[in-house]
C-alpha cells in the first residue's frame, strides 16, 4: 500500500425528504446564491422545495449552468457573487452545476486572473466562500469531493482543479430527485461512476487489499442496478443505491494509498471539448480501447477484475482478459451507451485534431506510470473508430 | 436503505515515517498533553519520535492509561490539562488511549460532574479541546470516530459516548509502529474489527447493496490477513492492511443507512467490567452464540454472510448458516482468542452478576430489532460456557 492522506469533510444529508433540513446547514442571516442548470431542477419541484427550505434568506437565484460548465458562464455568477455580497453557495443539480458552483466559490474571492485557477489546477486558490449541494444527478462525486471541472468555451479547452477549500460542506441526497431525469443522464451516470472506480482500480497491485474490494463492491453494485436504474425511474431503492455508489465512487476513499490512471479521462475531455460528446459517452467509448491497448501493463488486476467482478474463470490468462473487456462493453451498451466513435458519427477526421488539443494542453504522458504517450492515444481513438 | 447522515471530518496521514509531519498539524505556539498508555509507546521509539516532532511547544506527558481506560484515571488528566492551560491533546496508542483521550478532551471543559458525560452518553458535551491521535494499535477504530468508551472501577461500569466534538483533528497510522506489539494484543485487534464489522453488517436486508459489499470486503481481508497479521510481527504489507481495515470497520461508513446490532459489545462490555477479560475476548466468546441464538431474525443476512464471506454453498439454509457460525469461531481460534468462558476459568457463576450489571445499567433490550432481553442475554451466556 502508498503512503496516503484522507481528508473529507463533506456532511452527506441521505434519503428522501432530507432537503427540508436545509436550513439548519445554512446560517440564518446568509445571503445565498443557488446555482442550476436548467429547466429539470424547476420541472421536478427541487427549486420550490430549496426556496421554501431557506426561508426568509435573500437568496439569489443564477440558472444556466451548462453541462460542462463553461468559464464564460461561471465567470458572470462571479461578477454577481460580488456584487450582491453573496456569502454562500447552493448549487442544485449534477456534477456540472456543483463543479462550477466550487469554481465560482474559489474564483469570487479570487485577486487576478480567474482562469489562473484553472491553468494552475487549484492550487494557488487561498480562500473559497461556503458551500453545499442538493445532488439530483448521480455520477460525478462532485457532491463529496474537492475537485472540479471547468470548459473555456472560447479556447476549447476543459480543465480539472482540486482544492480542500471546495469540498461542499453539506450535500444532500434525495433518491427521489433523480426521479425525473431522462434516461440518457442516469446511463451516463451509471458510465461515469463506473469508469471513476476503474481508473483508481485497474492499474497495478500494490497489496492495497480493502481498496481493491471496495472498488470490486462498486462496479458490482453498478453492475447489478445498472440497467434497472435505466429502466425503472421511480425505483426508490434502485436510485438509492446508485446514488451512494456514484458518491463513493470518488470521494478520495477508493483512492487512497493506490496507484491512479485518468487516462481514460483525459482523453475524453478533449473529445468532450471538441465535438461536444457526452462525458460518459467519451469514457465509454474510449475506455475498453485503452484497457486493450495497456493490457500488458494492466495485466494483474485486469486477471483480478475478471475473476472477482465478472466471475470469469474459464479460459487462459489472454482469454479471460478479452472475455472482461468484453463484458466492460457490453455493460456500457447494455445500460444505453454507445462505445464507437461511430455511434455519435465521429470518424477518422476527428483524431488529429483531439491529438492536437491533448498535446497542447501539455498532456503528453498520462496514466498510472505515465507512459501513455500522443501516439498511444491515437492508437486508441484509432481502435475506437 | 435507511435514511443516514455520514460526516467524519478526521484526516488520516498514513504510511510509515509519517509522525515526522506532526508539527504542521499541530499550532506552534499549542501547548500539548501527550496521553499514552504504558511500557509499549516508550519502547518501541514512538513517544520519542513524537517528542521530537513537538519540537518547542510546551508538553506535558500524561502515562498510564489502562486498557479500558478508568474515568478515575482520566480524571487525574483532566485536573493537570486545567490547571497547565492545555490547549491540544494528543494520543499516542490504541482505542483505550484515544477513548480515553477523548473523554478527556471534553471533560476538561465540562461544567458540572464529569461522570454525566458518560450517563448520558455524550449528548450533553457542548465544546471539546481539539485532539490528533497516532495509532499503534489497529482495533478499535476510535482513531476516525466520534465514540470512546470509559470504565469506572469503583462501580465496575463501562459506558460508551458519542460527540461529534471528539472526532480527531487527525490521525496518524504508520503500519511500523505495530512491529512490537504482543501477539495478543494484535489477535484481539483482528477479532475486535472483525466484530465491529459484524455488528453492522449482520443484521436483516435493507436494499444497502454497497454497505454490505463494503462489509464483506473488511471480513474478507480480515481473513485473508488475519493468522498472518499475527504471527509476522513486520510485514509491512499485512500490517498495513489490517490498520487501514480496522480503522474503516467503524469510521461510520459501512454502518450508515442499515440496521444495527451492538448486543454483542454490550453484554461484552460488562463481562470486561466484572472480569476483566479483554475486550476482543468476550467479543469472540458471545458473537458465535449471540448469531446461533438469533438464526431466525438474521436468516437472510447470515445465509449472504455464509455464501460470499465464506464461500460456503453446500447444504441446505440451516446446513450453511450453522457452517457460517463454526467458521467465525474457527476463524478467531485461529488467530489465538479463545471462544468460551472456561478458556478463561469463567463458569456458570459469572452468569448472574454480568446479568444483574446489565439489567443495572438499563440494557433490557438490545440489537437491531430491540427485542434482546436479559433472558436472551443469559441463554448466550450460558451457550458459552
Amino acid at each position: 500500500m502508498q503512503k496516503f492522506n484522507v481528508y473529507n469533510p463533506t456532511q452527506i444529508i441521505f434519503g428522501e425528504g432530507r432537503i427540508a433540513e436545509l436550513a439548519e446547514h445554512i446560517a440564518a442571516d446568509a445571503r445565498v446564491m443557488v446555482l442550476y442548470g436548467g429547466g429539470s431542477a424547476e420541472r421536478n419541484g427541487t427549486l420550490v422545495e430549496v426556496k421554501n427550505a431557506l426561508g426568509a434568506r435573500h437568496v439569489q437565484m443564477f440558472a444556466g449552468i451548462e453541462p460542462n460548465p463553461s468559464y464564460e458562464t461561471l465567470s458572470k455568477a462571479v461578477d454577481i457573487v460580488r456584487a450582491d455580497k453573496i456569502d454562500f453557495l447552493l448549487a442544485v443539480g449534477g456534477g456540472s452545476v456543483i463543479d462550477g458552483t466550487k469554481f465560482v466559490a474559489a474564483a469570487a474571492l479570487f485577486e487576478g486572473d480567474t482562469w489562473s485557477i484553472l491553468q494552475q489546477g487549484g492550487t494557488n486558490i487561498k480562500q473559497a466562500l461556503p458551500m453545499g449541494t442538493v445532488l439530483t444527478l448521480p455520477a460525478t462525486g462532485s457532491e463529496m469531493n474537492n475537485g472540479g471541472v471547468v470548459t473555456r468555451l472560447a479556447t476549447k479547452t476543459k480543465l480539472p482543479f482540486h482544492s480542500n477549500l471546495v469540498f461542499p460542506q453539506f450535500s444532500i441526497l434525495d433518491p427521489t430527485k433523480t426521479y425525473t431525469l431522462p434516461a440518457r443522464q442516469v446511463a451516463n451516470g451509471v458510465v461515469d461512476a463506473y469508469v471513476h472506480v476503474m481508473e483508481q482500480y485497474l492499474t497495478y497491485p500494490v497489496n492495497a487489499l480493502v481498496q481493491d474490494r471496495f472498488a470490486e463492491g462498486l462496479l458490482q453494485t453498478l453492475i447489478e442496478i445498472g440497467e434497472q436504474a435505466v429502466q425503472e425511474a421511480d425505483n426508490y431503492n434502485v436510485r438509492a443505491n446508485l446514488m451512494w455508489t456514484a458518491t463513493l465512487a470518488l470521494n478520495g476513499l477508493i483512492g487512497a494509498g493506490v496507484p491512479q490512471d485518468w487516462s481514460t479521462h483525459l482523453l475524453g475531455h478533449e473529445l468532450t471539448a471538441q465535438y461536444g460528446l457526452d462525458h460518459a459517452q467519451t469514457l465509454a467509448i474510449i475506455l475498453p480501447n485503452m484497457l486493450q491497448l495497456r493490457r500488458k501493463e494492466k495485466h494483474a488486476k485486469l486477471l483480478q477484475y475478471a475473476q472477482r467482478v465478472w466471475n470469469i474463470t474459464d479460459g487462459n490468462d489472454e482469454q479471460r482478459i478479452d472475455a472482461a473487456i468484453a463484458k466492460t462493453r457490453e455493460f456500457f451498451e447494455a445500460v444505453g451507451v454507445r462505445t464507437r466513435l461511430s455511434d455519435y458519427q465521429l470518424g477518422e477526421e476527428c483524431i488529429e485534431p483531439v491529438l492536437a488539443q491533448l498535446q497542447a494542453h501539455g498532456m503528453l504522458q498520462l496514466g498510472e506510470h505515465q507512459d501513455v504517450t500522443p501516439e498511444q492515444c491515437r492508437t486508441v481513438l484509432h481502435m475506437s473508430l
